[in-house]
C-alpha cells in the first residue's frame, strides 16, 4: 500500500478486549458482553470504522463460544449500523480448528487472521500452516472476509503466498503491530519494508503494542494509514504510565490526531465499496 | 540516532523565511529584519528551541549580508535570551564562499551546512566538496558548530565522511529534509534508512517540504525526533491548499502535537550542554 493512496481519509480500528488484559490489570477493560457492546457503543459515537472483538468466559478467561459472540455481535449491530464488526479466530489457549473458527459461522464482516506462529514476550502463539489454511477456508466458506494479522515480515509474506495461490482474494485490510519483542519493532524502516511489501490497493492500520501504541498511531495518522486502537494493544494511556487508558479515551485522541491531519473516517459502507469486507452475494 | 534516546524532549527548529517564499506567494513569510525578529519573538513565546534564519534584500531576493544578520541575531537576542540562532550559509543565488560565509564571522551558535549538491524542482543548488569543506573550516576557526542539512542519503554519508576525516566533530544536530522530488521522499523506510547512518549521540529533526510538512512534522513527534517548522519548507496549512500558515500558527500546532505525544521541548541551555552547538571556549 501506498501511504498517499487516500489521502484523505481514514480507519480506526477499535479493540477494546484482546486476550491478555484483565480487571486486576485495569477496572477499564471491557469484559463482558455489556461491557463490550457498551464501550463498542461509546467508541462508535465518537466515530470508528471496524471493532475487532473477542471474548471472555465470566471469570475473564479468553474463550471462543459463538453464543457469546452472537450476543455481541447483536447487541453491537442493534446500536451501531454503520460498522464493520470483526471477530478474532486467535486461538492463545484453545487450540482446535473447532472452537477457533466457531465464530467465523456467524457470518460477521471479517475475522481475523494471524499468518504465522509467533512469540509473545512470555509465550507462543501457535498458527500453523494448516491451520491458517482451514480458517481461511471456513472463511471464504462462509463469505467472511479475514482481517490479515502481521506481527513480521514473514507474515507478510505468507499473506501474499496466500493470495498467489488464490487461497485468499484481496483487495484486504491488514492490521501491522510493532513492538512485540519477537516482531517488528517500532521503527520506520521496519514500517516501511511492511509497506512496501503490500500491494497498493490493499488498506493498512498499524498498531502499537505496550509503550508503543501512542506513537505508532500517531505516526499511522501523520502518514495516512489506519490506526488500530484500544485496551487490547496497551492499558497505558502514556509512556510514563501514570494513567490507565479508557477505551474511549483512546479513540478520542485518535480522532483529535485524525483532524489535526485534516483527514476525516471512511464509512464502514464507502470501506465496503471498496472491497474490504463484505464480498457476499446480495442474495445471500 | 536512535528514536527512543529522548523519550521526554524534543525540538523545535523555526524557519520563519527561507530562500523560496514571497510576498506574492503568501503575506506571512518573514521578509524584512524587523518581520524575521517580530516573528521569531513570537514563536519564541509559544516555544521554539533553534531559529534557523535567512535574509532578504528589500525586494525580497535572498542574500547574505552580514549587517543584516547582525541586525536580526541582535534584535532576537534581545528578546528570546534562551534560543539557539542559527544562521544560514546556504547560496542558491550568491554561490562565492565569501559571501556564504560571512555570517559565520558573526558567531552565531550554529550555520546551516548543506552536504552536497543537488537540484530542487526547477533549479540546482550548488555545494561542491570544496565549498563544503571551506565552510565547515570557518566554522571550525570561529566556534560555530555546523546545523548539517541533508536531502538524500548521500549527504548523510558525506556528513559521516567529514566526521571521519575529523574536519567536522561531533555530536551534531541534523535536519533531514523529506519531500523534495529529487532527494528523500515522505516515506518511512526513506526516514528508516537515513536515521540508521546517523550516530546515536546525535540528535535528528525532521523537516516536511511543500504538501508534506505536516505529516513529516507528526511523524517525527510521533516517533521521538525533532520538528523543523516554518514557512521557508511549505505556505500551505493544510494538503488541501485552502489556508496559508501563519508561521506562529506552525509553531502551536507542533506544540499541541508535542502534548499529546506527552513530551516536551529542550530549552536552548540543555540542547547546548548535550554538546550540539556552543563548543566555544568559556573565554571565547
Amino acid at each position: 500500500m501506498k501511504n498517499t493512496t487516500y489521502p484523505d481519509k481514514t480507519v480506526i480500528n477499535f479493540c477494546p478486549t484482546g486476550m491478555v488484559p484483565t480487571k486486576d490489570m485495569t477496572p477499564f477493560v471491557a469484559i463482558t458482553p455489556s461491557e463490550i457492546i457498551e464501550q463498542t457503543h461509546e467508541a462508535y459515537e465518537v466515530g470508528i470504522t471496524i471493532a475487532h472483538l473477542h471474548v471472555r468466559e465470566e471469570d475473564g478467561t479468553p474463550t471462543y463460544h459463538k453464543s457469546m459472540y452472537r450476543e455481541i455481535f447483536e447487541g453491537i449491530r442493534k446500536h451501531c449500523p454503520d460498522l464493520v464488526i470483526c471477530g478474532s479466530s486467535s486461538g492463545r489457549n484453545f487450540p482446535e480448528f473447532e472452537k477457533r473458527s466457531e465464530v467465523i459461522e456467524l457470518m460477521p464482516d471479517m475475522c481475523s487472521l494471524t499468518l504465522s506462529s509467533l512469540n509473545f514476550v512470555r509465550q507462543a502463539s501457535m498458527n500453523a500452516p494448516d491451520m491458517i489454511m482451514s480458517l481461511a477456508q471456513k472463511m471464504n466458506d462462509f463469505g467472511v472476509v479475514p482481517e490479515l494479522e502481521c506481527f513480521d515480515l514473514g507474515m507478510v509474506n505468507y499473506g501474499k503466498y496466500l493470495i498467489s495461490k488464490k487461497i485468499i482474494e484481496g483487495p484486504f485490510y491488514w492490521n501491522l503491530l510493532f513492538g512485540n519483542i519477537a516482531g517488528f519493532q517500532p521503527d520506520f524502516s521496519h514500517i516501511g519494508l511492511a509497506l512496501k511489501e503490500i500491494p497498493d490497493d490493499h488498506f493498512v492500520s498499524l498498531a502499537g503494542l505496550g509503550d508503543y501504541q501512542l506513537p505508532i498511531s500517531m505516526a499511522a495518522v501523520a502518514m495516512g494509514l489506519g490506526v488500530r486502537i484500544g485496551i487490547e494493544d496497551s492499558i497505558w494511556w502514556d509512556h510514563k504510565r501514570e494513567r490507565l487508558s479508557k477505551n474511549v479515551d483512546l479513540v478520542k485522541r485518535t480522532h483529535d490526531l485524525i483532524l489535526m491531519a485534516g483527514k476525516e473516517l471512511f464509512s464502514a459502507k464507502e470501506f465496503g465499496e471498496l472491497g474490504f469486507y463484505n464480498r457476499r452475494k446480495v442474495t445471500d
